[in-house]
Protein backbone atom coordinates (compact mmCIF):
# COMPACT_ATOMS: atom_id res chain seq x y z
CA UNK A 1 0.00 0.00 0.00
CA UNK A 2 1.20 3.31 -0.83
CA UNK A 3 2.29 5.58 2.38
CA UNK A 4 -0.21 8.09 2.78
CA UNK A 5 0.22 11.64 4.03
CA UNK A 6 -0.66 12.36 7.56
CA UNK A 7 -3.88 13.47 8.16
CA UNK A 8 -3.26 17.54 7.88
CA UNK A 9 -6.93 18.03 9.00
CA UNK A 10 -7.51 21.06 12.26
CA UNK A 11 -7.99 18.84 14.82
CA UNK A 12 -10.74 19.62 17.42
CA UNK A 13 -9.70 21.67 20.56
CA UNK A 14 -11.28 18.68 23.09
CA UNK A 15 -9.12 15.76 21.05
CA UNK A 16 -6.45 18.18 21.34
CA UNK A 17 -6.92 18.79 25.44
CA UNK A 18 -7.51 14.93 25.60
CA UNK A 19 -3.90 14.21 24.43
CA UNK A 20 -2.08 17.07 26.44
CA UNK A 21 -4.34 15.99 29.77
CA UNK A 22 -3.24 12.43 29.68
CA UNK A 23 0.47 13.09 29.21
CA UNK A 24 0.37 15.66 32.15
CA UNK A 25 -1.96 12.79 34.49
CA UNK A 26 1.64 10.41 33.86
CA UNK A 27 3.66 13.74 34.97
CA UNK A 28 1.67 14.26 38.15
CA UNK A 29 1.74 10.52 39.12
CA UNK A 30 5.39 10.82 38.56
CA UNK A 31 6.07 13.50 40.89
CA UNK A 32 7.41 15.62 38.09
CA UNK A 33 5.14 18.68 39.98
CA UNK A 34 5.10 18.31 43.21
CA UNK A 35 6.22 21.47 43.31
CA UNK A 36 3.29 23.24 40.94
CA UNK A 37 2.52 22.85 37.30
CA UNK A 38 3.87 25.20 35.23
CA UNK A 39 1.94 28.41 33.63
CA UNK A 40 -0.55 27.85 31.25
CA UNK A 41 1.89 29.57 28.84
CA UNK A 42 4.61 27.34 29.68
CA UNK A 43 2.30 24.27 29.04
CA UNK A 44 1.42 25.22 26.03
CA UNK A 45 5.02 25.76 24.51
CA UNK A 46 6.09 22.31 25.68
CA UNK A 47 3.17 20.45 24.46
CA UNK A 48 3.16 23.14 20.82
CA UNK A 49 -1.14 24.10 21.34
CA UNK A 50 -2.84 26.90 22.29
CA UNK A 51 -3.63 28.20 25.96
CA UNK A 52 -7.02 27.31 25.78
CA UNK A 53 -5.92 23.82 25.08
CA UNK A 54 -3.92 23.71 27.79
CA UNK A 55 -6.63 25.40 30.13
CA UNK A 56 -9.36 22.78 28.94
CA UNK A 57 -6.46 19.90 29.74
CA UNK A 58 -6.54 21.05 33.36
CA UNK A 59 -9.72 21.68 33.69
CA UNK A 60 -10.34 17.74 32.63
CA UNK A 61 -7.77 17.05 35.22
CA UNK A 62 -9.44 19.12 37.92
CA UNK A 63 -12.49 17.53 37.35
CA UNK A 64 -11.00 14.26 38.30
CA UNK A 65 -9.90 15.72 41.29
CA UNK A 66 -6.06 15.03 40.46
CA UNK A 67 -5.13 19.12 40.52
CA UNK A 68 -6.26 22.28 42.32
CA UNK A 69 -6.23 25.55 40.40
CA UNK A 70 -6.30 28.95 42.16
CA UNK A 71 -5.67 32.63 40.55
CA UNK A 72 -3.24 33.84 42.93
CA UNK A 73 -1.77 30.29 43.55
CA UNK A 74 -1.20 28.57 40.58
CA UNK A 75 -1.82 24.83 39.38
CA UNK A 76 -1.14 22.38 42.23
CA UNK A 77 -1.50 18.49 42.73
CA UNK A 78 -4.21 18.09 44.63
CA UNK A 79 -4.20 14.01 45.40
CA UNK A 80 -1.40 11.89 45.74
CA UNK A 81 -1.57 8.61 43.88
CA UNK A 82 -0.15 5.10 45.34
CA UNK A 83 0.95 2.57 43.00
CA UNK A 84 0.29 -0.86 43.65
CA UNK A 85 2.33 -3.96 41.89
CA UNK A 86 0.33 -5.99 39.03
CA UNK A 87 3.46 -8.56 38.97
CA UNK A 88 3.40 -10.12 42.40
CA UNK A 89 0.74 -11.68 45.06
CA UNK A 90 1.37 -8.79 47.46
CA UNK A 91 -0.91 -7.10 50.37
CA UNK A 92 -1.72 -4.00 50.91
CA UNK A 93 0.70 -3.38 54.04
CA UNK A 94 3.87 -5.17 52.23
CA UNK A 95 3.03 -2.53 49.07
CA UNK A 96 2.78 0.77 51.04
CA UNK A 97 5.33 -0.03 53.50
CA UNK A 98 7.51 2.74 51.92
CA UNK A 99 4.81 5.15 51.80
CA UNK A 100 3.37 4.69 55.34
CA UNK A 101 1.00 2.56 57.95
CA UNK A 102 -1.90 1.21 56.64
CA UNK A 103 -4.68 0.45 59.46
CA UNK A 104 -7.46 -1.48 58.70
CA UNK A 105 -10.82 -0.21 60.19
CA UNK A 106 -12.88 -3.90 60.59
CA UNK A 107 -16.68 -3.52 59.77
CA UNK A 108 -17.89 -7.00 60.09
CA UNK A 109 -16.55 -10.27 60.69
CA UNK A 110 -18.79 -13.22 60.34
CA UNK A 111 -19.46 -16.70 59.70
CA UNK A 112 -21.70 -17.37 57.18
CA UNK A 113 -23.13 -19.61 54.85
CA UNK A 114 -21.34 -19.69 51.71
CA UNK A 115 -23.61 -18.88 48.33
CA UNK A 116 -22.73 -20.98 45.68
CA UNK A 117 -21.34 -19.22 43.82
CA UNK A 118 -18.99 -18.28 46.37
CA UNK A 119 -18.57 -22.23 47.52
CA UNK A 120 -17.81 -23.25 43.84
CA UNK A 121 -14.87 -20.63 44.07
CA UNK A 122 -13.33 -21.96 46.96
CA UNK A 123 -13.80 -25.56 46.35
CA UNK A 124 -16.90 -25.74 49.17
CA UNK A 125 -19.78 -27.61 49.23
CA UNK A 126 -22.97 -24.85 48.76
CA UNK A 127 -23.58 -23.72 52.37
CA UNK A 128 -20.70 -24.34 54.07
CA UNK A 129 -19.67 -21.65 57.14
CA UNK A 130 -17.34 -19.46 55.81
CA UNK A 131 -14.94 -16.95 57.30
CA UNK A 132 -16.53 -13.07 56.18
CA UNK A 133 -14.22 -10.10 57.19
CA UNK A 134 -14.71 -6.58 55.78
CA UNK A 135 -12.30 -3.97 56.10
CA UNK A 136 -12.07 -0.35 55.21
CA UNK A 137 -8.28 0.17 54.22
CA UNK A 138 -6.83 3.21 55.11
CA UNK A 139 -3.19 4.57 54.49
CA UNK A 140 -2.54 7.23 56.96
CA UNK A 141 -5.85 9.11 57.65
CA UNK A 142 -6.89 8.58 53.89
CA UNK A 143 -9.19 5.63 52.92
CA UNK A 144 -7.97 3.07 49.85
CA UNK A 145 -9.88 0.27 49.32
CA UNK A 146 -13.04 -1.39 50.93
CA UNK A 147 -12.08 -5.10 50.56
CA UNK A 148 -14.98 -7.82 51.04
CA UNK A 149 -12.87 -11.17 52.05
CA UNK A 150 -14.48 -14.36 51.91
CA UNK A 151 -12.10 -17.48 53.66
CA UNK A 152 -12.74 -21.09 53.96
CA UNK A 153 -13.50 -22.39 57.39
CA UNK A 154 -10.09 -23.93 58.54
CA UNK A 155 -8.13 -20.90 57.74
CA UNK A 156 -10.40 -18.26 58.84
CA UNK A 157 -11.56 -19.04 62.26
CA UNK A 158 -7.60 -19.44 62.70
CA UNK A 159 -7.40 -15.99 60.92
CA UNK A 160 -9.71 -14.28 63.07
CA UNK A 161 -8.22 -15.11 65.96
CA UNK A 162 -5.40 -12.74 65.21
CA UNK A 163 -5.36 -9.02 64.84
CA UNK A 164 -7.20 -7.86 62.05
CA UNK A 165 -6.50 -4.24 61.81
CA UNK A 166 -2.61 -3.75 61.38
CA UNK A 167 -2.25 -7.19 59.98
CA UNK A 168 -2.73 -7.99 55.93
CA UNK A 169 -4.26 -10.76 55.52
CA UNK A 170 -2.20 -12.58 53.38
CA UNK A 171 0.24 -12.67 56.21
CA UNK A 172 -1.85 -14.06 58.44
CA UNK A 173 -3.14 -17.17 56.43
CA UNK A 174 0.56 -18.16 55.63
CA UNK A 175 1.06 -17.83 59.23
CA UNK A 176 -2.11 -19.91 60.84
CA UNK A 177 -1.66 -22.31 57.49
CA UNK A 178 2.11 -23.02 58.21
CA UNK A 179 2.23 -22.44 54.33
CA UNK A 180 3.01 -19.88 51.57
CA UNK A 181 0.53 -18.65 49.12
CA UNK A 182 0.86 -20.27 45.93
CA UNK A 183 -0.97 -17.41 43.53
CA UNK A 184 -3.76 -15.74 42.99
CA UNK A 185 -6.36 -15.11 39.75
CA UNK A 186 -8.11 -11.62 39.40
CA UNK A 187 -10.28 -9.75 37.59
CA UNK A 188 -9.83 -5.84 37.72
CA UNK A 189 -13.01 -3.66 36.47
CA UNK A 190 -13.68 0.18 36.49
CA UNK A 191 -17.07 0.45 38.12
CA UNK A 192 -18.94 3.40 39.13
CA UNK A 193 -19.07 3.65 43.05
CA UNK A 194 -23.16 3.18 44.09
CA UNK A 195 -23.81 6.03 46.80
CA UNK A 196 -23.50 3.67 50.19
CA UNK A 197 -19.97 2.43 48.56
CA UNK A 198 -18.60 6.10 47.89
CA UNK A 199 -19.88 7.61 51.29
CA UNK A 200 -17.72 4.16 52.96
CA UNK A 201 -14.89 5.48 50.60
CA UNK A 202 -14.98 9.03 51.26
CA UNK A 203 -15.52 9.70 47.59
CA UNK A 204 -18.71 11.61 45.46
CA UNK A 205 -20.86 9.83 44.24
CA UNK A 206 -20.12 7.72 40.93
CA UNK A 207 -17.03 8.36 41.28
CA UNK A 208 -14.48 5.83 39.55
CA UNK A 209 -13.32 2.76 41.45
CA UNK A 210 -10.72 0.00 40.12
CA UNK A 211 -12.35 -3.12 41.22
CA UNK A 212 -11.04 -6.26 41.88
CA UNK A 213 -12.16 -9.95 42.28
CA UNK A 214 -9.35 -12.15 43.42
CA UNK A 215 -9.21 -15.45 44.50
CA UNK A 216 -5.66 -16.76 46.29
CA UNK A 217 -4.71 -20.02 46.85
CA UNK A 218 -2.04 -21.50 49.15
CA UNK A 219 1.19 -23.35 47.74
CA UNK A 220 -0.66 -26.72 47.13
CA UNK A 221 -3.38 -24.69 45.09
CA UNK A 222 -5.75 -25.11 47.54
CA UNK A 223 -8.20 -22.18 47.25
CA UNK A 224 -8.52 -20.53 50.43
CA UNK A 225 -9.40 -16.78 50.60
CA UNK A 226 -12.30 -14.85 47.54
CA UNK A 227 -11.64 -10.96 47.71
CA UNK A 228 -13.71 -8.31 46.56
CA UNK A 229 -11.78 -5.19 46.30
CA UNK A 230 -12.29 -1.97 45.73
CA UNK A 231 -9.86 0.63 45.22
CA UNK A 232 -10.53 4.58 45.23
CA UNK A 233 -9.52 5.59 41.64
CA UNK A 234 -8.11 8.87 42.23
CA UNK A 235 -5.83 7.13 44.87
CA UNK A 236 -4.37 3.93 43.39
CA UNK A 237 -2.68 2.69 40.46
CA UNK A 238 -2.09 -0.53 39.23
CA UNK A 239 1.30 -1.06 37.47
CA UNK A 240 2.66 -3.86 35.89
CA UNK A 241 4.93 -5.62 32.70
CA UNK A 242 3.80 -7.32 29.91
CA UNK A 243 5.66 -10.02 27.67
CA UNK A 244 5.33 -10.92 24.51
CA UNK A 245 4.65 -14.57 24.21
CA UNK A 246 5.96 -16.93 21.19
CA UNK A 247 4.18 -16.57 18.14
CA UNK B 1 -4.21 -13.70 71.72
CA UNK B 2 -7.51 -15.45 72.22
CA UNK B 3 -10.22 -16.25 69.34
CA UNK B 4 -12.93 -13.31 69.61
CA UNK B 5 -16.54 -14.48 68.89
CA UNK B 6 -17.53 -12.89 65.14
CA UNK B 7 -19.32 -9.63 65.77
CA UNK B 8 -23.42 -10.77 66.50
CA UNK B 9 -24.18 -7.15 64.97
CA UNK B 10 -26.91 -6.55 62.46
CA UNK B 11 -25.52 -5.12 59.38
CA UNK B 12 -26.96 -2.63 57.43
CA UNK B 13 -29.10 -3.63 54.16
CA UNK B 14 -26.81 -1.64 52.30
CA UNK B 15 -23.52 -3.12 53.31
CA UNK B 16 -25.33 -6.56 52.88
CA UNK B 17 -26.57 -5.49 49.08
CA UNK B 18 -23.01 -4.67 48.12
CA UNK B 19 -22.03 -7.85 49.11
CA UNK B 20 -24.37 -9.90 47.24
CA UNK B 21 -23.97 -7.48 44.05
CA UNK B 22 -20.11 -8.43 44.10
CA UNK B 23 -20.54 -12.07 43.76
CA UNK B 24 -23.74 -11.14 41.20
CA UNK B 25 -21.27 -8.87 39.07
CA UNK B 26 -19.36 -12.06 38.79
CA UNK B 27 -21.68 -14.68 37.49
CA UNK B 28 -23.03 -12.23 35.18
CA UNK B 29 -19.90 -11.76 33.64
CA UNK B 30 -19.11 -15.69 33.78
CA UNK B 31 -22.51 -16.05 31.36
CA UNK B 32 -24.28 -17.88 34.61
CA UNK B 33 -27.00 -15.81 33.93
CA UNK B 34 -27.14 -15.46 30.04
CA UNK B 35 -31.00 -16.84 30.45
CA UNK B 36 -31.79 -14.49 32.56
CA UNK B 37 -31.47 -13.95 36.25
CA UNK B 38 -33.47 -16.03 39.01
CA UNK B 39 -36.01 -14.32 40.76
CA UNK B 40 -35.91 -12.11 43.38
CA UNK B 41 -37.36 -14.75 46.20
CA UNK B 42 -34.66 -17.55 44.46
CA UNK B 43 -31.59 -15.00 44.84
CA UNK B 44 -32.55 -14.44 48.50
CA UNK B 45 -32.59 -17.95 49.52
CA UNK B 46 -29.03 -18.63 47.59
CA UNK B 47 -27.64 -15.59 49.86
CA UNK B 48 -29.61 -16.03 52.69
CA UNK B 49 -30.49 -12.41 52.75
CA UNK B 50 -33.88 -10.60 52.60
CA UNK B 51 -35.73 -9.73 49.40
CA UNK B 52 -35.72 -6.20 50.14
CA UNK B 53 -31.50 -6.68 50.03
CA UNK B 54 -31.97 -8.29 47.01
CA UNK B 55 -33.73 -5.57 45.47
CA UNK B 56 -30.75 -3.14 46.54
CA UNK B 57 -28.22 -5.37 44.96
CA UNK B 58 -29.66 -5.53 41.97
CA UNK B 59 -30.42 -2.04 41.54
CA UNK B 60 -26.38 -1.07 42.11
CA UNK B 61 -25.89 -3.87 39.21
CA UNK B 62 -28.72 -1.87 37.02
CA UNK B 63 -27.20 1.81 37.53
CA UNK B 64 -23.89 -0.16 36.33
CA UNK B 65 -25.49 -0.51 32.79
CA UNK B 66 -24.67 -4.63 33.76
CA UNK B 67 -28.29 -5.82 34.01
CA UNK B 68 -32.23 -4.70 32.81
CA UNK B 69 -35.46 -5.38 35.01
CA UNK B 70 -38.85 -5.15 33.85
CA UNK B 71 -42.09 -6.20 35.90
CA UNK B 72 -43.00 -8.88 32.70
CA UNK B 73 -39.58 -9.68 31.57
CA UNK B 74 -37.71 -10.36 35.09
CA UNK B 75 -34.37 -9.15 35.13
CA UNK B 76 -32.15 -10.06 32.30
CA UNK B 77 -28.41 -9.00 31.52
CA UNK B 78 -27.64 -5.99 29.99
CA UNK B 79 -24.29 -5.63 28.80
CA UNK B 80 -21.76 -8.26 27.54
CA UNK B 81 -18.06 -7.79 28.96
CA UNK B 82 -15.26 -9.15 27.20
CA UNK B 83 -11.90 -10.51 28.78
CA UNK B 84 -8.47 -8.55 28.17
CA UNK B 85 -5.58 -11.12 29.35
CA UNK B 86 -3.01 -9.04 31.65
CA UNK B 87 -0.44 -11.88 31.50
CA UNK B 88 0.73 -11.20 27.79
CA UNK B 89 1.56 -8.42 25.64
CA UNK B 90 -1.85 -9.01 22.67
CA UNK B 91 -3.17 -6.68 20.74
CA UNK B 92 -6.83 -6.32 20.59
CA UNK B 93 -7.73 -7.93 17.72
CA UNK B 94 -5.79 -10.46 18.28
CA UNK B 95 -7.08 -10.42 21.91
CA UNK B 96 -11.01 -10.78 20.50
CA UNK B 97 -10.49 -12.72 17.84
CA UNK B 98 -12.69 -15.28 18.90
CA UNK B 99 -15.15 -12.92 19.93
CA UNK B 100 -15.84 -11.00 16.86
CA UNK B 101 -13.81 -8.90 14.28
CA UNK B 102 -12.39 -5.67 15.53
CA UNK B 103 -12.33 -2.68 13.47
CA UNK B 104 -10.32 0.99 14.11
CA UNK B 105 -12.29 4.27 13.13
CA UNK B 106 -8.53 6.07 12.42
CA UNK B 107 -9.48 9.32 14.17
CA UNK B 108 -6.02 11.11 13.54
CA UNK B 109 -2.81 10.25 11.87
CA UNK B 110 -0.51 13.38 12.94
CA UNK B 111 3.42 13.76 12.86
CA UNK B 112 4.15 16.42 15.82
CA UNK B 113 6.82 17.26 17.87
CA UNK B 114 6.95 15.00 20.77
CA UNK B 115 6.38 16.88 24.37
CA UNK B 116 9.33 16.33 26.78
CA UNK B 117 8.02 13.97 28.74
CA UNK B 118 6.69 11.87 25.61
CA UNK B 119 10.39 12.29 24.17
CA UNK B 120 11.57 10.93 27.68
CA UNK B 121 9.66 7.80 27.78
CA UNK B 122 10.34 6.77 24.33
CA UNK B 123 14.09 7.61 24.15
CA UNK B 124 14.41 10.49 21.92
CA UNK B 125 15.06 14.31 21.77
CA UNK B 126 12.36 16.70 22.90
CA UNK B 127 11.18 17.82 19.57
CA UNK B 128 11.70 15.31 17.89
CA UNK B 129 8.93 14.77 15.09
CA UNK B 130 6.92 11.21 16.28
CA UNK B 131 3.88 9.46 14.97
CA UNK B 132 0.32 10.04 16.78
CA UNK B 133 -2.54 8.19 15.90
CA UNK B 134 -5.94 8.27 17.53
CA UNK B 135 -7.89 5.56 16.99
CA UNK B 136 -11.58 4.57 18.06
CA UNK B 137 -11.95 0.76 18.56
CA UNK B 138 -14.78 -1.56 18.06
CA UNK B 139 -15.86 -5.08 18.22
CA UNK B 140 -18.52 -5.41 15.97
CA UNK B 141 -20.71 -2.02 16.47
CA UNK B 142 -19.96 -1.67 19.69
CA UNK B 143 -16.75 1.20 20.31
CA UNK B 144 -15.24 -0.71 22.79
CA UNK B 145 -11.58 1.64 23.72
CA UNK B 146 -9.95 5.18 22.47
CA UNK B 147 -6.43 4.68 21.97
CA UNK B 148 -3.80 7.64 21.96
CA UNK B 149 -0.57 6.33 20.06
CA UNK B 150 2.86 7.85 19.86
CA UNK B 151 5.61 6.04 17.51
CA UNK B 152 9.36 6.91 16.93
CA UNK B 153 9.41 8.20 13.96
CA UNK B 154 11.56 5.56 11.88
CA UNK B 155 8.76 2.58 12.73
CA UNK B 156 5.68 5.03 12.93
CA UNK B 157 6.50 6.60 9.40
CA UNK B 158 6.23 2.77 7.95
CA UNK B 159 3.15 1.92 10.05
CA UNK B 160 1.20 4.41 8.34
CA UNK B 161 1.73 3.44 4.90
CA UNK B 162 -0.40 0.11 5.94
CA UNK B 163 -3.89 -0.41 6.80
CA UNK B 164 -4.64 0.87 10.45
CA UNK B 165 -8.62 0.17 10.13
CA UNK B 166 -8.11 -3.49 10.82
CA UNK B 167 -4.47 -4.25 11.99
CA UNK B 168 -3.61 -4.09 15.20
CA UNK B 169 -0.72 -1.49 15.55
CA UNK B 170 1.30 -4.38 17.71
CA UNK B 171 1.39 -6.75 14.39
CA UNK B 172 2.40 -3.57 12.03
CA UNK B 173 5.42 -2.39 14.29
CA UNK B 174 6.84 -6.72 14.24
CA UNK B 175 6.02 -7.02 10.43
CA UNK B 176 7.91 -3.12 9.56
CA UNK B 177 11.00 -3.61 12.09
CA UNK B 178 11.22 -7.20 11.38
CA UNK B 179 11.53 -7.87 15.07
CA UNK B 180 9.73 -9.34 18.04
CA UNK B 181 7.82 -7.05 20.45
CA UNK B 182 9.59 -7.96 23.70
CA UNK B 183 7.43 -6.24 26.63
CA UNK B 184 5.68 -3.66 27.84
CA UNK B 185 5.15 -1.15 31.53
CA UNK B 186 1.97 -0.53 31.96
CA UNK B 187 0.24 1.46 34.34
CA UNK B 188 -4.00 1.28 35.20
CA UNK B 189 -6.29 3.28 36.37
CA UNK B 190 -9.73 3.99 36.86
CA UNK B 191 -11.04 7.02 35.96
CA UNK B 192 -14.14 9.06 35.24
CA UNK B 193 -15.53 9.98 31.58
CA UNK B 194 -14.63 14.27 31.01
CA UNK B 195 -18.09 14.71 28.64
CA UNK B 196 -15.99 14.65 25.29
CA UNK B 197 -14.27 11.17 25.75
CA UNK B 198 -17.99 9.60 27.14
CA UNK B 199 -19.38 11.27 23.76
CA UNK B 200 -17.03 9.41 21.31
CA UNK B 201 -16.83 6.34 23.17
CA UNK B 202 -20.45 6.88 23.55
CA UNK B 203 -21.17 6.31 27.37
CA UNK B 204 -23.21 8.65 30.04
CA UNK B 205 -20.62 12.04 31.04
CA UNK B 206 -18.75 10.25 34.10
CA UNK B 207 -18.99 6.52 33.78
CA UNK B 208 -15.88 4.68 34.74
CA UNK B 209 -13.52 3.78 32.35
CA UNK B 210 -10.25 1.58 32.92
CA UNK B 211 -7.42 3.89 31.79
CA UNK B 212 -4.23 2.46 30.71
CA UNK B 213 -0.90 3.95 29.82
CA UNK B 214 1.31 1.52 28.28
CA UNK B 215 5.45 1.55 26.78
CA UNK B 216 6.04 -0.66 24.66
CA UNK B 217 9.09 -2.05 23.30
CA UNK B 218 11.01 -4.23 20.88
CA UNK B 219 12.77 -7.52 21.77
CA UNK B 220 16.11 -5.40 21.85
CA UNK B 221 14.86 -2.86 24.12
CA UNK B 222 13.97 -0.17 22.77
CA UNK B 223 10.97 2.03 23.81
CA UNK B 224 8.94 1.93 20.07
CA UNK B 225 5.32 3.18 21.20
CA UNK B 226 3.47 4.90 23.91
CA UNK B 227 -0.04 4.63 24.46
CA UNK B 228 -3.28 5.98 26.11
CA UNK B 229 -6.01 3.62 26.33
CA UNK B 230 -9.24 4.67 27.67
CA UNK B 231 -11.26 1.27 27.77
CA UNK B 232 -15.12 1.23 28.98
CA UNK B 233 -15.65 0.03 31.96
CA UNK B 234 -19.19 -1.62 31.11
CA UNK B 235 -17.36 -3.78 28.57
CA UNK B 236 -14.34 -4.74 29.52
CA UNK B 237 -12.47 -6.73 31.93
CA UNK B 238 -8.89 -7.06 32.60
CA UNK B 239 -7.99 -10.41 34.14
CA UNK B 240 -4.41 -12.01 35.18
CA UNK B 241 -2.55 -14.40 37.53
CA UNK B 242 -0.07 -13.35 40.11
CA UNK B 243 2.48 -15.30 42.28
CA UNK B 244 3.67 -15.03 45.29
CA UNK B 245 7.31 -14.31 44.79
CA UNK B 246 10.32 -15.28 47.16
CA UNK B 247 9.98 -14.01 51.16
Amino acid sequence: MSQPEPTPIRRPRADQARQVADVLRHQIHDGTYDGGLPSEAELAAEFFVSRNTVREALSVLKNEGLIDRGTKVGTHVAARKFDHGLDALVGLKETFKDYGEVRNEVRAVLKLAAPPAVARKLALDPGTQVVYVERLRYLGDLPLSLDLTYLVPDIGEQVIGHDLETNDVFALIEQVSGQRLGGATFALEAVSADPHSAATLQVPDGSALLMAERLTSLDDGRPVDLEYIRMRGDRITMRGNLVRGTP
